[in-house]
């Protein structure tokens, strides 16, 4: 399979794809690294599925290799699991030439990108995504850390691993709604880039959804290929990275507004049509357009609208964002379907208008 | 007074010298960053000492600017106390855009400088040290991190300051047992690469420790240019860095065994004599050579040996440091006075001897 090129200033890396995990032995053979150990962070239902699959392929490196498992879920994704996890990296003995590899989805990638960053002051990871989310988004950019007080991704680092490989088989065994919560940022790529992959979205639906093998390949690569570039032109979000903050916005706050009970992708849905809606009250989409995006959300099982929650409580939820400058907030709108602009002035009344549209 | 240039990677910054926080405002302004807010990071001693006249003298930045202070004491060094950092942090809305000052000893700088490694996954500081150790060492470089389960820096960044800002004023409310501690990096300066510089320390002794302002000035910024030019060449350790470590490889070891109740500088002034004994064994110092060392340790008040430990228990303790690659005991020793080397495969029975001298 391909494999696509991510340029950051520290390290260029690939993201390399396979339908096995005997391609990631290879692909960790090509990196010519001298490990001393090898240490696979996963979580409890991720390890007990792919594990032993995933040790036996890396077998052939003749490198010491051992394995942890944290409880699964975005609940124990703090600072305290990542005591455990560096308890365990002192246990075992691993030292500053030893691997990470994160083997999950994106609570795994992102807690074990933060301990390769901050273990010892920095050891090298790879990034093997288990879920769609992870794949499309999360584990390509070095983005990692954790969350604190209710606050999502609060404290973490900018982190870029040595590799990311997907193999696409893990995705048979990803539970129906944790697929669609991925389609959120799918979706998002095509809306602010793309309109052709929105299209392709829109017209292969079904074998998507069936987890047709080619579909999938083309639909990982695709998504792949526009966070690869967004992320190589801008790693650490000082311009055009924050195009990839499409529907989040709004969709953070919700997030946490709702103690995390609904699913990523869910909120990123919500806050992608909030954000569609305030495209189309500053004059840049039309109602027929801004129904297209809904629409995309129904076909992917993503919600359009979210009860128990005021629009002025989201509103003021908005603030505690990380990304809030100066206390200035910034929204990524729609210019057209498949093209954006950051309004960095935007009116009270415009996103109220907009978050009205998801609330009831 | 002058300034020194560090070069990194990702960006440069200048050492600054002053004898007033004035100059550091104008320092700041100088840096022409637009910041948010600034919060200065000290422990309660060092805040109740400087922190109103620091504060004073930002003033004219019309910056809002807050402080917090954790206990003092390298005991206080541990992810807990970043944790209070970080919801302070969040309390006071600190953005992206913010900035941190660390006011004070390393454990400040490097408790501040790993909170703006991690906070936000990143936010700008500056280091303001005010003892020796930390002017002379800790400031400089970027190493910041907390110690984690008896593990000195175990978990941490490499992080660059914008700005480190020295006010030699403050060495003169330093306790003298803490600026002997400094020392022990001050020699060591000496000891591996710069033999006038040694010599400037014997012959200058009295004035040193009278704290006579040029004296000190002449100190400090020998000791800085010699670590900025290192930590130059090889920000991440992976070579030339190295040999910064002289004196701590056996210093780290007792001062964990101590459970560090030793200083700093007490144990890496063991940890030199005893790696110049090392060196007398390898056949490159003659014993009239590590007499001076040991000599210099007595002049500023450092130990040559310490008690209730045995020479077995140090060697494991040797084999813990996070610095120990593929269970392999990496030495830096000397070649000479002012000259040192890497001694990768160094034999047990010449680190057990050389422990021997130190231990009674």
């Amino acid at each position: 399979m391909e494999s696509i090129a991510v340029i950051t200033p520290r390290h260029n890396y690939q993201i390399v794809f396979g339908s096995d995990f005997q391609g990631l032995c290879d692909a960790l053979k090509a990196l010519n690294n001298n490990y001393s150990k090898i240490a696979i962070i996963s979580d409890d239902i991720v390890l007990s599925l792919y594990g032993d699959e995933l040790e036996k392929s890396l077998k052939s490196l003749e490198v010491p290799c051992v394995s942890f498992a944290f409880q699964h879920g975005e609940a124990n994704k703090h600072l305290r699991s990542m005591e455990d996890i560096y308890a365990f990296l002192i246990e075992e003995q691993l030292d500053r030439k030893s691997l990470l590899i994160a083997l999950g989805g994106g609570v795994v990638g992102d807690m074990t990108g933060f301990a390769a960053a901050t273990y010892m002051r920095g050891v090298d990871f790879i990034q093997v995504p288990t879920t769609l989310l992870a794949q499309v988004d999360s584990s390509i950019g070095g983005k990692t850390g954790v969350d604190f007080k209710g606050y999502k991704n609060m404290i973490g680092a900018f982190y870029q691993p040595q590799l990311v490989y997907i193999n696409t088989t893990t995705l048979q065994t990803l539970p129906a709604q944790e697929f669609s919560s991925g389609m959120g940022e799918v979706i998002k790529h095509g809306l602010i880039v793309d309109i052709a992959y929105f299209e392709f979205l829109k017209e292969s639906h079904k074998e998507i959804l069936e987890r047709d093998h080619n579909a999938i390949v083309k639909l990982i690569s695709g998504s792949c290929k526009i966070k690869a570039s967004v992320v190589s032109e801008d790693e650490k979000e000082m311009g055009l990275r924050a195009i990839l903050n499409f529907g989040h916005t709004a969709g953070h706050a919700i997030e946490r507004l709702m103690n995390f009970k609904l699913s990523h992708g869910a909120c990123v849905g919500l806050g992608m049509v909030a954000a569609a809606w305030m495209s189309y009250y500053e004059g840049h989409l039309s109602e027929e357009q801004v129904r297209r995006v809904e629409a995309m959300n129904t076909l992917y099982e993503l919600p359009l609208y979210v009860e128990g929650l005021s629009i002025d409580q989201v509103y003021l939820e908005l603030f505690h964002d990380k990304k809030t400058n100066h206390q200035q907030l910034n929204f990524v709108l729609l210019k057209d379907l498949g093209s954006c602009y950051i309004h960095k002035a935007i009116q009270e009344d415009i996103v109220k208008n907009g978050l009205k549209k998801i609330i009831c």
